[in-house]
């Protein structure tokens, strides 16, 4: 279901600070989604994390493209590293569809040549360690709908 | 009015965690500091921030250099994109002379080779959506003063 | 003493918001741990940090290295700069040893020609300004203890 999307701003709370050590070979996304599930946090943003990814995939838009974007407009990069995990940014929200988490990052890796690249994450394994800390955030009615623009899930205010 | 800059070490609270969702074609400073006076945030710290931005001018300084920094130490580049947003970080806390919202931020910016660019950041639309988490500070008298060093305007204790 | 490590996640509260400004010359890393300790926070994450850095230096893994990571794998750059200072990522939690402040950062750093460089932190100097942001953290057992497989300090729950 596409859902029209509109502009907001809502005051919340930071409710707790959640402070996760992920291991080596665990993949990211399934660990943050469980995590989520097991302490009961509906809504989060990632507030630091640190330690090295594998076996990343991530996505960036082409140069000089319109909206809606496009399939052929988005680029996909596939690399085993390993990286350093510079930064992670992002958040999660319940979907509006069946209230599981839909997680959405960024992240940015550091290679040997001491250039970095990156880009809206869709696939990583820890490498050594990831020390993830997580908001949880209270009191608010924000969830991720489709975008008929992005075709992504994008946050919405009921 | 150019101010002695002193090193200083303050305590503050989080107040409240601000969810904002911004629309394409919207410009991004104007619209912080639409939400920051809107909803009476003096002082905020970007928490998160992940979207996509085009027509991006954000400035770095030359190698070499001294402070203070000159004009022409500084190098502008402006790019059209878009770009995937990958990090946003950055504060504002009200100008020393008229309690106006001094907006600070760095982005960095995914292009399709996987690489990654950025610096200060200048000016920047919205492409697709922009998902930012303000952080709320309360218990501060931290306000910003024009630097004779950085010839920015930058952090003082009162 | 190496000590077998495991994955945790552990919810606790953001406590104070520390608001702090560095000066040109100062050393990061000797900064915030006496920032860490004259003002009681054992446990910080950093929220945010802009600002400019200089005589950098930081390390990235090579590519297609396994655990546990060796010396050889690293590689360590140095750069005079400046840079403006676009991420600074990290946390600092007490050593299981000697209760001292471990600090971990991953800096990324802006260059003239638009592109980014940056890794594990290993030691900066402030070039105009730091304005550093951290999240202190209280109702946490986490410290750090030498892993075995990163060779490094890595967080862990007693």
């Amino acid at each position: 279901m596409v859902v029209i999307h509109k502009p907001f701003v809502e005051a919340a709370k930071m409710d707790e600070v959640i402070l996760c050590r992920l291991m080596p070979e665990e993949d990211l996304f399934a660990n943050l989604k469980k995590i989520a599930g097991d302490h009961g946090i509906k809504r989060g943003v990632i507030l630091s994390a640190i330690g090295s990814l594998k076996n990343v995939v991530f996505v960036n838009v082409r140069p000089h493209i319109g909206i809606p974007v496009k399939t052929e407009d988005m680029v996909e990069i596939e690399d085993a590293g390993p990286f350093e995990l510079l930064t992670l940014e992002g958040n999660f929200f319940p979907s509006q569809e069946d209230g599981e988490p839909v997680i959405h990052l960024h992240a940015i890796l550091g290679t040997s040549s001491g250039s970095v690249s990156g880009g809206h994450l869709l696939k990583a394994t820890v490498f050594t360690t990831a020390e993830i800390i997580i908001g949880s955030i209270a009191g608010s009615s924000v969830y991720k709908a489709m975008s008929d623009v992005t075709r992504r899930m994008e946050l919405l205010k009921k």
